[in-house]
């Protein structure tokens, strides 16, 4: 995991620190730190050695927001076409619609979507554009009091990205992501707490500690296992139109941790030790077909 | 656009102030009234001189519910007819059940849901009945301090309606929702801001400026294509069981107004100058499919 | 409606008061428990005489969770069955994967969710596990300043279960709904409250009086039909992917008790007396096929 835009610092706690790191250019975001993200995201759900991950930046910016003075067109769009709807529904993996229609960071917030383990956001300065669309779909969002953060993609003519139609209305409520989003204005971190996109605020010398604090708390003597299998149960199962299709999950989810790794949790629940668990990576067989790509 | 039951006033800076307009009834819904708000934000779509929509009532409400002294079945349905689903599912159009059938409240919100410009409630005095359900599919939601909110429906034996349902839990949970619901209180502007109805609670003499404001602050400067899609976006795709689907329409408002008023907004603030989008009318093609009437 | 771990009281103003009555082993889940609640919350929607369900716990506990001493595998669970995604949606009442593989939780949560009268959850000490996930299918929940509620199956490596993951983001948002399943802390009273779960924190000696209160106030002199009408429309309709779907049903609703208790209901307003409205039992005929199980 050698990137040019980002760098991946492990400890031995299982916390890995993913820093966007172009800190001269703000981090501002790139074709390449979006690929270079989703191969991150991706890959990570192999790594055993990997139970969490906080995202920051480095220097004094989270991310400021796409790169507009990169040559050419920053979004790879190719003008020529004319997409339609049956073309994101038939052929999204053309490498025409991949590369000339997708948005780069809906990819990118799909694969934290798809990842089996609990991502947090620690918004260590200015969050812009896809600096604050990547935030929500992480699990967490924690900000310094110095952050800033700004869905402000009105200002160009254009509209948010990333899924955040689909995510800032489940976050903080329709009227206030049409608020912002309408707005495009810059909300300082009190702001963005009041109206629920954050879970803390905190210093900024604290802003990290915290952040890890918090990932160890929600994965030390955790089933990988179960800690993927919950995530994925709630961000899927709460935005089916009936609980009939959450129950049909939930048992299989029930079923395989309660004949494995629950039989270990009980039993060193009854013996007073920590847990030996599975690794993260023995995920029961309906998961393949339920974590894939839906119609 | 001349209405027998509403006043509309468009202001120089593109902000259309709609008034429910039958003071001497307290404003009270009739079915003209229906067609007219139909009517309305319907044809409101095609107007681009109008950039927002403040909605109030005349008078010292702003509506007092369905007008029961009306002569005959205010609601006029066809007590003969014993509907069923499969009817709702495949013919909501045919005559008899258009008129004899269909909830003239959700004809209004669901014209206001497809409306393609920002809508503001400005509720002046009592909102009762389809009152306060014709709110929900507002973007904001502002009230006098002298505002009284009640879905009283349960007090006359029958149902919410207007497509609450839908709206109402989405905005304040389901636990409000069906508090509000099943005792059928009328409400003070405190209660309902404190239960997350409103976005503020004004004194009675600023309702309308502020309101106001809030239209000129979301749409001065702005594309109106992306005003629209943004709007329709944060509705549609939140609602969606898998953000996939957000991503693929994502894709395509990305793809179109980046390539069209996008360039327009990035050069207007590289010089400096306020920008000059397209008109409203100008939606991508995508929309057609997209914004039409679902399965 | 004789049970070995449940006991019911039914007042004459019509609230049932539902008691989880195993008070030697803290009310402790158990197969049989999980029985005779699907054949409470089942059967109490022929009883006209019931109105409203309060259910809280016998002795100082609410529910203690599954109860672990059982004999055997507590879960009934077949570990010799490899089930997939398809034997969940194609044979869920399949005796082997009734009994080898469906969530007993889930059947219950369920069961709630189909009920037709309100559902009040009195939380009068610990509730932990089942005990905890079993009350996100109630309307409300209010709770004892000595209550504690833990969502602690991450501690035994196995998930949370019951359709918690359909409810739980619903009520409390994702990021609280994560927290607490990875966590798996005990939450006292406050805290839930503040998190968003409960609707009121109580003394303990007040608790089932203001139960029993809310009851009776979102009940009485209302038409059980539309209380029954209403619970579903909002628990379903704000899970559909667009309003149209809720404007079907809402117009149905609207049709068939405008023209029944909705006649009474605007009569005895009239009349300045109490209505008498149609029995609980008289749904109208489109509730059998909305109310079912969808594909």
């Amino acid at each position: 995991m050698r990137y040019n835009t980002l760098s991946v610092d492990v400890d031995d706690t299982g916390i890995a620190t993913l820093q966007l790191n172009r800190p001269g250019q703000l981090n501002a975001f790139t074709v390449e730190m979006a690929n270079e993200l989703v191969d991150f995201f991706t890959g990570v759900n192999a790594r055993d050695d990997i139970r969490a991950i906080v995202v920051t930046g480095s220097g004094r910016a989270f991310c400021a927001g796409m790169d507009l003075s990169v040559e050419g067109n920053v979004f790879g769009l190719d003008e020529t076409l004319q997409p339609t709807l049956a073309d994101m529904r038939e052929r999204l993996d053309d490498p025409a619609i991949f590369k000339g229609v997708r948005d780069t960071g809906g990819r990118v917030t799909l694969s934290i979507f798809d990842c089996n383990k609990p991502v947090i956001a620690a918004i260590n300065g200015a969050a812009v554009g896809i600096g604050a669309t990547m935030t929500l779909a992480m699990d967490f969002r924690l900000a310094s009091d110095k952050a800033r953060i700004g869905f402000v993609f009105g200002r160009l003519g254009i509209v948010p990205e990333a899924c955040s139609s689909w995510f800032l209305p489940r976050i903080v409520g329709l009227s206030q992501a049409l608020e912002w989003t309408y707005s495009a204005d810059i909300l300082d971190a009190q702001t963005a707490l009041d109206g629920g996109l954050l879970k803390a605020v905190l210093p900024p010398e604290q802003l990290l500690d915290e952040a890890c604090a918090l990932a160890r708390r929600i994965t030390q003597n955790r089933s990988p296992v179960a800690v993927a299998l919950t995530r994925q149960m709630m961000m899927r199962n709460s935005a089916q139109p009936h609980p009939l299709e959450a129950h049909r999950v939930d048992s299989l989810a029930v079923f395989y941790t309660s004949t494995r790794d629950g039989k270990e949790g009980v039993q060193a629940f009854r013996e007073k030790r920590p847990p030996q668990f599975s690794p993260s990576t023995e995920l029961p067989p309906f998961c393949e077909e339920w974590l894939g790509r839906p119609d």
